[in-house]
C-alpha cells in the first residue's frame, strides 16, 4: 500500500494520482510510460535526474559524508561561494536540512536577538511545517496564534503598494506590541508565491521593512521559493528594494538532495550560540554539500539571468496570448521563471469561480500531459514555475496545450 | 572561512577539531594522513562510505527524485518493508528529513489527539533542534517551559527501576495537569542516550508507560538513536517491556542520506490529516529512500543480531578489562554496541571530577586515533557506539587505546 493511502496527512496530486517511473530535464515519465511536461516542480532546477549533480553526489558518497562538529574542507569552499553571492553584511550562515527547518532556525534567531515573539506574515504565508512554522503558516489551516499577526496584501498593481503594505505591517506590529508580544520578525516569501505569486515593478517591501525595524524586528527573507535564479536573479528579495537582515535557502540548493540554510550577520548567530547550542546531524554534511556546489556552480555559469528571463517572457507572453484568445483574461505575473496566472476577474467578482476554474485547468492540463499547480486565494492562480532549463520548444508546448485546455475547460 | 569559524552556533570536537579527508568502514582519514578508528558515528551504521547505499543513491539519482505529491513504487515498497518490521498497530508513517523533524511531527501529533500541551522527558533529555523539539531537550540549555516536566532517572541498577520511574512520571503527570496543561505525551530516548546510557534487565518503561496512558498521553518512542540493530533488537524499546503509541526514526536509517520518520497508529494521522496538511517537500523522497532500502535490506540479512550483541560483548568485557587494570572502575552499560561507561564513583562522590576525566580521555583517545564522546550529568559517561560493521580487530584496536589512555589521562 502507498503511504499516502496510509496516512491521512499525506495529499497526492489530482483526482487520479501520477505514478513516477522515471524523470530527466522537464520531462517526467509515468509508470504507464506517459510523458509529461514538468512546469510545476521548482527543486530540480537544473532538470531532474541532473548527471553533474549526480556525479559529485556519488563521489562524495564514495568519500566522506559526516557532520559539522568536524571541519570539511568542501563544507568551507561551498560556504564561501555562497556568501560570495550574498550581501556584505551577510557573513555566516547555518546549515540544515529543510526548508522548515531554516525558517524554525530563523524564527528562534529572530525572537532571540529582540527579545520579542511576534511575527508578521502575509494572510496566505505558507513557510513550513514544524510546529513553530506551521504557526506562520495560516495557508495550512487558516488560524494563527496570539502571537501571529497576518496583513493582506495588496492588489500588486496599485501604484502604493510599498507604502500600504507599509502601513499594513506597521499597524499589525502595533497590534502585536499591544498584546503584549513584542515584534521579533517580519517573514516573508520575496515571490509571495502562496498569496498568489506577486511581482512587478511596484511590488517593494520598503516601507514595511522599516516599520518591522522601527518596532525592533528583523526582516527574514524566505528564499526557499524564489532563491537560486528562480527569478532571473540569484534571489527574490533583489527585485523588491531592500536588503534582509536574515535569508532562508532551501528547496532548489541541492537540486533536491535535501539541504538549506539561515544566513545572516555573524553578531546574530554568535549571540544565540553564546546561550544554545545548535546541531543537526544531516544539515550541511558533505554529500547535500556536494550536490549544493553543483548546482551553484552550474548557475553561476554565464547567461543564466538573460535566459530565465527571456524564458520566462516567452512563456508569459504565450500564455497571455492564448488566453486572451479563449477570452478569458488572467492577470499574469511573473518574475523569471515564476509565474501567476490569476484568473480572478479584474474588478472583483466571484473569487470561488475562479478557483473552480483553475482547478479545472490544473486537472485538464494534468490529462493533457503538463504539470501545473494552483495556489493564491481560493486557488485562483495558476502556479508555473518549470525547472530553469526549460527549452523554447517545451515552452511552447505547454502554451499550445494551455490552449487546448482552455477550450475544453471554459470558464 | 569554515562555517564553524564564522557562526557561534556550531560547536566542533575536540580542542584541535578533526579535518577529514575521506572515510571508510569503521575509519575516518584525516586531511594530514592520520588515520582515526570510529567509535563514535551511530549514523553510518554500514560504515562511511558503503558501495551499496552509494550504488542505490546513484541509480536513484540518475532515475527520479520527486515528492510524495505524486506516487512512486519504490516509496510504496519501502514504508511496507519498514511497517513489516514494526508492530501490528503501528499502521503508517510519515517521512521527514531529520529526527528533529520527525520529534516535532510527533509532538504535533501526540498534542492533537490528546489535546493537551504537556510533554514528559527525562532531567537530561536530547531530542532534536526546532524549535518545539529544543523545548523538551533540557540538555541544550538546562531550562524548559511550563509546558514540560522533567523526571530524574532511577539509578540503572535499582531493582526497583521500573516502578519508581513509574511513581515520578505519574508524579510529573499530575504537576502538568495541575498547571493545566494536560498530558499530550512521555517522550524517551530508548536508550536513554543524553542521559548517560542506561541499560540492563532492570532498565523498564512499563510503569511509565501505564502512568501516561493514565493522564490520557501517548508514549512516543524516540528510536532515532537506539533504532535500526544498533542494540542488536530492530528497536530499543524493545528491551523496555512496552510497545509504543508513536515511534520516531531517524539518523542510521539512510546511512548518512537525511531521512526520518514518525510511525504509528492509522487513526492519529487521519484525525490530524483531517484537520491539517503536512507535506515535507524532501521528506520520503526517491533518493533518501533508496539509500534506507539499501539499509534496511543490508540489516535484514541473517546474523545481525548475534553479531552486534557479540561484537557488544567483547568491546563491554574487553573495556571493563582495561579500565579494572588501570584501577578504574566504570560502570559499562551495554546494549548491543550502545556503550555507555560511567566514570562516576559508584556511592556518589564528584561527578565533575568524574567529568573532567571523561574529557581528558576523550581528548587522549583522539590523539591517539580513536573517536568516542562522553554524554550524560557532568558528562561523565563516556559514549561508544561504532558503525556496526566494526570486526574484532578494530575492537581490540580500541580497547588497548583505552589502555594506554587510562595509563596517560589518569583521575
Amino acid at each position: 500500500m502507498t503511504p499516502q493511502r496510509r496516512a491521512g496527512t499525506y495529499r497526492t496530486f489530482y483526482s487520479e494520482p501520477l505514478e513516477i517511473d522515471r524523470a530527466e530535464g522537464c520531462t517526467i515519465i509515468g509508470a504507464d510510460g506517459r510523458r509529461y511536461l514538468d512546469a510545476y516542480n521548482n527543486v530540480p532546477v537544473l532538470g531532474h535526474s541532473n548527471p553533474e549533480v549526480a556525479e559529485a553526489v556519488h563521489a562524495q558518497l564514495l568519500r566522506a559524508n559526516t557532520h559539522t562538529r568536524y571541519l570539511d574542507p568542501l563544507i568551507a569552499e561551498y560556504t564561501e561561494e555562497l556568501l560570495a553571492l550574498l550581501p556584505q553584511h551577510i557573513e555566516a550562515l547555518v546549515f540544515a536540512c529543510s526548508g522548515s527547518e531554516a525558517v524554525d532556525l530563523a524564527l528562534q534567531l529572530a525572537r532571540f536577538t529582540s527579545m520579542s515573539e511576534g511575527v508578521v506574515v502575509t494572510r496566505n504565508a505558507y513557510h513550513g511545517t514544524t510546529a513553530a512554522v506551521a504557526e506562520v503558516s495560516p495557508s495550512l489551516s487558516g488560524a494563527v496564534p496570539d502571537r501571529v499577526a497576518l496583513v493582506d496584501v495588496p492588489e500588486p498593481h496599485r501604484t502604493d503598494f510599498d507604502a500600504e503594505l507599509g502601513r499594513r505591517v506597521a499597524e499589525a506590529c502595533r497590534a502585536l506590541t499591544a498584546r503584549g508580544h513584542g515584534v521579533a520578525a517580519l517573514l516573508v516569501d520575496s515571490t509571495f508565491t502562496s498569496d498568489g505569486i506577486l511581482a512587478g515593478e511596484g511590488v517593494r517591501l520598503t516601507a514595511a521593512v522599516d516599520a518591522v525595524h522601527a518596532a525592533g524586528g528583523l526582516y527574514i527573507a524566505d528564499e526557499v521559493q524564489s532563491g537560486f535564479r528562480r527569478t532571473g536573479s540569484w534571489w527574490g528579495y533583489e527585485h523588491l528594494g531592500v536588503a534582509p537582515d536574515l535569508i532562508t535557502l532551501g528547496k532548489p540548493m541541492g537540486n533536491g538532495l535535501p539541504i538549506s540554510a539561515v544566513a545572516g550577520p555573524r553578531v546574530v548567530f554568535d549571540d544565540f550560540g553564546a546561550r544554545r547550542r545548535y546541531f543537526n546531524t544531516f544539515a550541511g554534511t558533505p554529500v547535500p554539500v556536494a550536490a549544493a556546489q553543483a548546482v551553484l556552480r552550474a548557475l553561476s555559469r554565464p547567461g543564466w539571468a538573460e535566459r530565465v528571463e527571456e524564458a520566462g517572457a516567452r512563456l508569459g507572453h504565450g500564455l497571455w496570448e492564448v488566453c486572451a484568445e479563449a477570452g478569458v483574461h488572467p492577470d499574469v505575473r511573473r518574475s523569471g521563471l515564476m509565474l501567476g496566472l490569476d484568473l480572478r476577474p479584474a474588478h472583483g467578482g466571484d473569487a470561488d469561480a475562479a478557483g473552480a476554474h483553475a482547478g479545472r485547468l490544473v486537472e485538464d492540463l494534468y490529462r493533457r500531459g503538463v504539470l501545473v499547480s494552483s495556489t493564491g486565494p481560493a486557488g485562483a492562480v495558476l502556479k508555473i514555475r518549470p525547472p530553469l532549463v526549460i527549452a523554447d520548444a517545451e515552452i511552447d508546448v505547454l502554451t499550445a496545450t494551455m490552449r487546448d485546455a482552455l477550450a475544453e475547460a471554459p470558464r
